[in-house]
């Protein structure tokens, strides 16, 4: 009886975790950034890729340059963050603001910074188009910058 | 009766192109960043400024840096551009993709250079997001880089 009422207050919760993160698109996206943090610093960078849309037509704008479809945007992080020389370290969001922009459209400005093993922090900040697709919210249009 | 001719015929074509630019919101956009541009080439800071949305709500990021309300970009723009030792040169936009999120929401991507009296040009890549407000297309989000 016990393990009866245990299992069916988890479904519950978790039904309406679900429903209630699946109607509020702000919780969704946040869910995608969350999960994106964990993932990177867990150094998974595919798990963290998961957040973008896999197109050709997503963009990466860093400085002055643009990264162009998926495969380009990883390649790019790959280059940065795990490649001889390169470490992730740890990656920290911060200030983040989503504003809802249609049923299927949002954007999100925040703040990321990484800490190295070395002690580095380097840090900017960041613009991310959303859009629901079929297979959920995703970043369609990534703008980072660093500090200078 | 020729001047009636050229009259009215101005007046049909005035009324078409209106129209026609009110309805179609990418014209309506690219209007918008067509005329900063004018603006920003006669030196006019202020009529630059009317691409923007005139609240402390509108963010302006460049870098590491957030510039909040239309007041700190317009004196980040007059520090970096319109102050002793600084020259707004002639800007360029290029690149320029709109891109319509929903009927009173977009983005755009797009690649700025001003090149200065001395011969540099700095140059970098925006995203930008419009919305449509009662005074017209604005943008309530501006995130600039520049070349590192």
């Amino acid at each position: 009886m016990i393990a009866w009422c245990l299992a069916t207050s988890f479904a519950v919760c978790a039904a309406g975790w679900s429903q209630s993160s699946s109607e509020d698109p702000k919780i969704s996206i946040e869910h995608v950034l969350r999960t994106q943090q964990g993932a990177w610093n867990r150094h998974d960078l595919d798990a963290f890729m998961q957040g973008y849309w896999n197109s050709p037509e997503l963009t990466f704008f860093s400085g002055a340059k643009e990264f162009k479809g998926w495969q380009a945007a990883l390649d790019r992080y790959r280059a940065s963050y795990a490649s001889p020389g390169h470490e992730m370290g740890n990656l920290e969001f911060s200030d983040l603001r989503v504003e809802i922009l249609s049923p299927d459209s949002a954007f999100v400005r925040g703040v990321w910074q990484v800490t190295m093993p070395d002690g580095k922090k380097p840090h900017g900040r960041f613009t991310l188009v959303f859009r629901k697709l079929p297979e959920g919210w995703k970043i369609i249009h990534d703008h980072t910058s660093a500090a200078e």
